[in-house]
């Protein structure tokens, strides 16, 4: 058993993706620790361990020295911080860290009820009203994100102490929704994906079993929260007013009948990451095809091209089919962070290198973005288009901002970049019977000794520069594996190598992987080449934002243009058709570390009127683009993803 | 004295504007009275003259039969509908209708308090609570539309009961806030251009000194509404929480230091009407500039072409400079309608075509459209996208509705175009001393006997084909006239002709009129010739939704292209850079007689992917487009007026 499969058995590289580990380990993490214990001054509170510090005063004495504050969902980010430092750990011992987790980990035991129960707001704020608003009171989502925590915490450490507070709490849970049967399911969904997380690590059904029950009920009895509400009328937000949306709360239908992503995108992913896993875990077909259904229904008709989605500020979700609009996006950097929760189990689920496409297309892109270049600053919003002067200013646009503000009174996002940037090792490797896949392409070395007999290390150049090298090292005789690699959609072909010798005819094409099967006596080199053109993009039509408009990619990397490279302006730039574009050099220096493209466009003068029956005057021009996920490291200016061409 | 300069010396032709006029008089007004008296099935209740029924029984009784119903300023609605009915007796005497009116007007008389005050709302509901909510009860915006209606009312049947009530009600008003200096001044801005016309038409003094006063305490205490709410903490709405948004009530600054349109729109074009009107008859330079500088911000960073201003849902309002987007814009109707009244101001203020030219803008596109070409629905909203599936429906998109809906409970729009398109004569036609203005050119005859001594008929054809005939009618020996046509910024040139003979050299141009200097001894026949290509449109490029876009117009007309003319799909439409547009014959039975244009243009297919490397396959069409104002007449379809130009 185990959830996590290669944390501890993956040791990370200095490449890309290690100068994030590092900041993840050496700025953020810390940044964020300072933060939940109020440290961070002229930065909202976080009041968070202080919480549990007085709901455990409270069991202790009955009494209470101060108030609840900050969210109903408070707690969460204690868990994410806990689960991101647990994989830090298993990456890069810290034993001042691990002493610190076990403190607070103490702590929230002495703030758990003898019966099980934990949640600070209601222990502090609202003791009498537990399991009476699963529709905003947030309980099983903050019983979901410290499971996960403590999966992490044991796996990471082999310290149980924090599992055995979460077992005792989803015991609890059990015995309120299974076995006394109460109604209900969560109002947000995350505990799903946490319960089958637990249920991996423990090897105890009952989880499973109770992941299960709460993905059953969902939209069965799709009037629960109304009914709720008439039972016990109190709001955690004041304004629990009229029927709940349904479309919001994802239970207008039974999972299985649902096909369109709607409602709150975070929440949605998390929902459909956890039936994934339910699925995966149950043989459940009927699940695994409402998946299949949903995750086309994101990706074909919702997603935005860095992998973010979520078109709208209202509800922070899904909105309709087709409606991607650029620069009043949502496009929460956390829902997609869930998209990839959701991509990885969908890639067990139907082996086939698309989920791991889009899994690396939010990663490098909608993730990444959401975070400064120097790990100290975060967006909740991505959007495609930046404006300053309506960006984070206008009615419409309050929620997107140009440049990345400082640690926010929701603090979802930060933790959550931080934990899926700690355990990249789960996404990039999977195992699947004799086969080993290698989905994203982080350096690093991976132990597959137990599995295979052997180590494999990853090496790449920034991200990839379409060359891959892998060394295949036995530890004993041999190594017998079948390898698989991801060839990405993007890649315009593929050459793999074994010793430097073409190994086309060993390699078996397949769903968007190359196999190759090899029994590798001594250390082996496969390396591998990918073309790697700069693509140009286009939107189907019925994109109405995008008509006329080309963005461009290299690799897993879209590109925007940004005003610090062109004269402060891209609004008037347009790319040429039939253009071509360049790639520069590596540029060490620039934004950590990037190349640029050069793009043959056109910068029109279109005068001072508003409106002018004068045709633009437009000049040729060179258009300079960098990878999205280095926007807004330079200050506030203009940027543009899709662009006109003409 | 008097306000209105023509209402019964115009006589309507049967042209484009006389179908218009007649629709108001047989199907508007009508439809609006009913809806006024609740005789309207499966619409919602309007209440209006029922809340003045019980108003009067409450005074005459001291008690009351029901409660007030509907919005606050519920009573506008009976003001507005007689302010068009007003218009209509005019210029089409009614016996029935007329006395219909005088009864409502009677009705109203006795819901008048002895001290002159009236408001329903207050009478009813919150006897003790007048003038203590300046900023959401509306009370000062009811008595100045109830005040335009007995101006109206007065001046175009003779008729000074309702004058006589709306000046008491005024005199009430001047006593509590000049004679017994009470603070503050309209939540929404109205009754500062009302007081104007009522000053006009009175020729009291202290009328105009009201309205002065309003204008210019505005701002100067920008903190008025929140000390209010803390004397008397009540609310219309429900929810005046925190700080009032001094933007939305553009009270930040005091007018004459106001330089960006901000806020609601209506309100804001409200104001500056008054403000203009104030500075034109009080020759307020400061005030006049301030007017000038105001208007200049709305038409060149904020104003759509089709004359529609505020771009966003929220708050009903401007945003920021060059934030423009057509799918999500709320354009209302009745912002357009005050558009033109501000701009009908400037026009006397400062003597320039430029303003008539945004007048007509607004007129034959952002107000026109509001109205289904029969006279039966309404847009509030006049978005110049609509995309079907996503318009209406998505979060973003609640208010820009693809097709009209039916009455509404908030029934402003539909009277306000009832009244605008009703006295079209006092916009189209001018006198500044000597001289005629001919600034918007409606089929009718014009009696200028007492000015000039004669007629002006002007005949033209759908809207005008680029040929207007003028013909002056000595009444005795002849005509003295200085005429001034408007030379619209569309035209492509001008030819006028005096009874055949070329007339240049008689005439002088200047700042956008042609003035033609005739002493006219017998009929006369003035033709004038515009130049009327079809103009494609751009707009600067820091417009971020327009970029690499461009617009038809013809003549004073916006078009645009709708799926019922193009195969179901306008968004994989582009147009063809240098390509040309050809004008269709006109089409009398389409859309009530209209002419097509015809664009080279090219129709891209994008496959089924929602993103792909292939470059869309792109073949030649042809693009069909209609006039913007018939949009949404032939169901549920999609709709552009801003097309990539490729």
């Amino acid at each position: 058993m185990g959830d996590l499969k290669w944390i501890k058995k993956f040791k990370m590289g200095d490449g890309f993706w290690g100068r994030y580990a590092k900041l993840v380990r050496d700025v953020v993490l810390p940044y964020q620790e300072d933060a939940l214990n109020d440290r961070i001054e002229g930065a909202e509170k976080s009041h968070c361990i202080e919480n549990f510090r007085m709901a455990a005063e409270k069991l202790r004495t009955g009494k209470c020295s101060g108030e609840f504050y900050g969210m109903v969902f408070q707690d969460s980010d204690v868990a994410k911080w806990l689960e991101g430092a647990a994989y830090s750990l298993a990456q890069k011992p810290d034993a001042a860290l691990e002493k610190r987790c076990d403190e607070i980990i103490e702590l929230i035991g002495a703030a758990q009820h003898e019966d099980g129960y934990l949640n600070t707001y209601f222990t502090v704020k609202e003791p009498d009203k537990r399991w009476t608003n699963l529709q905003e009171a947030h309980e099983l989502y903050c019983e979901g994100h410290m499971i996960e925590a403590a999966v992490a915490y044991a796996e990471c450490t082999g310290k149980t102490r924090l599992l055995d507070i979460m077992c005792a709490m989803a015991d609890h849970t059990y015995r309120h929704f299974v076995e006394e049967g109460a109604e209900g399911y969560p109002g947000h969904p995350e505990i799903e994906l946490a319960l089958m997380r637990l249920y991996r690590c423990t090897g105890q059904e009952k989880y499973k079993e109770l992941a299960l029950h709460f993905i059953n009920v969902r939209g069965v009895d799709s009037d629960y929260y109304d009914r709720e509400k008439q039972r016990h009328d109190w709001s955690v937000w004041g304004n629990r007013s009229g029927s709940h949306d349904k479309e919001y709360a994802q239970n207008a239908a039974p999972v299985r009948m649902q096909t369109k992503a709607v409602g709150h995108a975070v929440r949605a992913v998390y929902l459909y990451t956890g039936m994934a896993d339910a699925a995966l875990e149950t043989g459940d077909e009927s699940l695994a095809q409402a998946c299949k259904v949903l995750w086309e229904n994101i990706t074909q008709c919702r997603m935005y091209v860095t992998g973010s989605i979520g078109s709208a500020y209202e509800g922070e979700s899904f909105t309709k089919d087709y409606h991607l609009p650029g620069d009043t996006a949502y496009a929460e950097t956390c829902a997609s962070v869930g998209l990839i929760f959701f991509c990885n189990k969908m890639l067990y689920l139907d082996r086939n290198g698309r989920y791991a496409d889009v899994m690396e297309r939010a990663l490098y892109n909608g993730v990444l973005a959401g975070m400064q270049l120097d790990g100290r600053r975060f967006f909740y919003v991505n959007p495609l288009e930046a404006l300053p002067g309506i960006s984070g200013e206008a009615q419409t646009h309050r929620h997107a901002l140009p440049v990345r503000p400082k640690w926010f009174a929701c603090a979802c996002c930060p933790p959550n970049v931080a934990r899926l940037l700690s355990s990249l090792s789960e996404y990039a490797w999977h195992r699947d019977g004799g086969t080993l896949y290698s989905n994203l392409f982080v350096d690093g070395t991976l132990d597959v000794s137990e599995e295979f007999g052997g180590t494999v290390a990853l090496e790449t150049a920034y991200p990839y520069e379409g060359r891959l090298t892998y060394r295949f090292t036995p530890k004993g005789e041999s190594m017998d594996v079948r390898f698989a690699i991801r060839v990405p959609a993007w890649s315009g072909g593929v050459e793999i190598r074994v010793n430097g010798a073409p190994a086309q005819q060993e390699v078996e094409s397949k769903d968007g992987y190359a196999y190759l099967h090899g029994t590798f006596l001594a250390p082996t080199e496969v390396t591998v080449e990918f073309a790697m053109p700069v693509r140009k993009l286009y939107t189907n039509s019925k994109v109405a934002a995008n008509t006329g408009k080309a963005a461009l990619e290299r690799g897993p990397l879209i590109y925007c243009a940004e005003g610090a490279d062109n004269g402060g302006d891209v609004l008037s730039l347009s790319l040429k058709r039939g253009g071509t574009v360049t790639v520069s050099d590596y540029l060490p220096e620039k934004l950590c570390g990037i190349r640029e493209l050069y793009a043959q466009g056109y910068r029109s003068e279109t005068g001072g009127a508003l409106y002018s029956y004068e045709e633009p005057v437009r000049r040729e021009d060179t258009i300079t683009f960098v990878p999205y996920y280095t926007w807004a490291n330079r200050g506030l200016n203009q940027m543009r993803v899709w662009i006109p061409e003409q």
